[in-house]
């Protein structure tokens, strides 16, 4: 089953308390497409970069078995460069340099042969540009859609058009604030959901995720962590597991949420293990499997014990 | 089996922004024994409270079964009294007022009855009350210990030696990274745990509770609740069901723990219903039985799909 990716494919420069790193592969859509690879085969890319993005990387997506039809190549500019340093606590980050270059610009025409992709999956992008890719594509499965505080803030009434028609949000609980504009979590979920997706993924970094669907609420624990090594990427790992997975099993039930959510949390705790997307680079179907295990494990919770009462 | 719980039995005054009560009773060991006597029977209350101390509410414990021949009445001085504003997002409060009254002079001296005690529960005081009380038992089987930031600030070695004999340690995340001076909660976890209890319960407020064993870890979810009424007593009922549980079925085993864990966020989710500790007046054994179900049901993984990937 097909996913389309759409998002950016941006060169980072990465300060943790621990190392850092001057220029590595990121990206939003980077991320997505080498975490969902391990699900499912026809992964397409839709992105831009500039002059200055080496064929060694190009490689590296198809070498991932990343289709990049969809990945124009701008020679007139550089490509999207973005500097981020993170506080002793890795939660909060400071941009110290964003560099749309080609970015800016980045009107995407798809390829005829994406146009049928049945999971589409919007990386946070200006909401216009996933707007004009949903008018593209021939009635997708599913949308899952990113976004972030800054389009909330910025362009509320086109993101409020995209959100019509995704069927998956997924953001950060801070963002499920703002764009509900109540405190409570779920509150904020019922109106967000009243916005279009049937389906909300409030993601709340080492507390775990919250899934709410039609009727119900799943709670997703976070895996303990001690050392994290770089946090970039990880939503978007999320992201690229939670989607991967539901393409494998081509059903989107709760069920089958709750454990693309608990794939969504595997690929991002892979993630941050290393700088960049390293990590996502070399796994085994065993490691994944094991790594979902955990968290299964983490959460479980046994059968009750009603004489205990 | 018997409990026996320590703590402070006061007066509150609590504003929240939705509603205030001026004098209500409140108390962490009027919270955990309250929370704990639908569980089992022989639960022995041990604080002081003054003269103002009315009979009414004596009799409030009696009629939940609760054995008050180890609660002192001061004649010399007033009941504790607290009074605290909470913020808007009820996660934060301000203390307005601390009058410890004859709790300044608290030096209890248990009822024969009480040596036997077989689970004690040592709530939220001064650490050099919590190791005299400790000294009088006869062996208790399980020694649940509460503290607060003010003790593992101001009397580390006295809070130490409690700790060295405590089975298990339930404090919050902000405590827990204070106590092992640490940022890191998995390795805070591990240094608390060499200080002497065998099982950590940090406690996360909205995000739910991690439980540290051994070798495991257990990630409890958070009942999503939209109307928090009153957040106080959430944490000594949380200790309430969860030594209550402990005491119901005589099994200190990790999976025990789970469970505990799960009938302590039970108890505590009742609580925040309503002011001060009157949702724990009257709750029926379904209730609580129906509420830990949800919990399960919230944080219930599915059985995996390996061929997903």
């Amino acid at each position: 089953m097909s996913i389309l990716a759409i998002g950016t494919v941006a060169f980072d420069a990465i300060e943790t308390p621990f190392g850092k790193v001057d220029r590595i592969l990121g990206g939003s859509a980077t991320y997505i497409t080498l975490a969902a690879r391990y699900f499912t085969n026809e992964i397409r890319l839709s992105a831009v970069v500039g002059h200055d993005f080496p064929q060694s990387d190009i490689a590296l997506f198809h070498e991932n078995g990343i289709n990049t039809d969809g990945l124009i190549i701008d020679p007139a500019g550089k490509t999207f460069f973005w500097s981020g340093k993170y506080h002793m606590d890795l939660n909060n980050r400071d941009t110290l340099q964003t560099d749309l270059n080609v970015l800016a610009t980045f009107d995407p025409k798809l390829p005829n042969s994406y146009l049928n992709s049945e999971i589409v999956c919007l990386g946070n992008l200006d909401p216009s540009i996933q707007l004009n890719v949903l008018n593209q594509l021939h009635q997708p499965e599913l949308v899952v859609l990113d976004t972030m505080n800054y389009w909330i803030e910025r362009t509320p009434e086109k993101l409020r058009a995209v959100l019509e028609r995704a069927d998956v949000l997924i953001i950060n609980d801070a963002e499920a604030r703002q764009l509900a504009n109540v405190p409570n979590l779920i509150k904020a979920a019922r109106i967000i959901r009243a916005m279009g997706p049937r389906y909300l993924v409030i993601k709340k970094g080492e507390h775990g995720a919250l899934l709410f669907g039609e009727e119900a609420i799943f709670s997703a624990p976070a895996l303990p962590i001690e050392d994290v090594v770089d946090p970039t990427g990880a939503g978007d790992s999320f992201a690229g597991g939670f989607v991967g997975y539901l393409a494998s099993v081509r059903n989107y039930d709760f069920e089958s949420l709750k454990l693309a959510v608990i794939y969504g949390s595997t690929m991002a705790s892979f993630n941050v293990e290393a700088f960049g997307p390293d990590r996502l680079l070399h796994l085994t179907r065993s490691e994944i499997i094991h790594r979902a295990d955990r968290f299964r494990m983490l959460g479980a919770i046994p059968e009750e014990v009603y004489e205990a009462i």
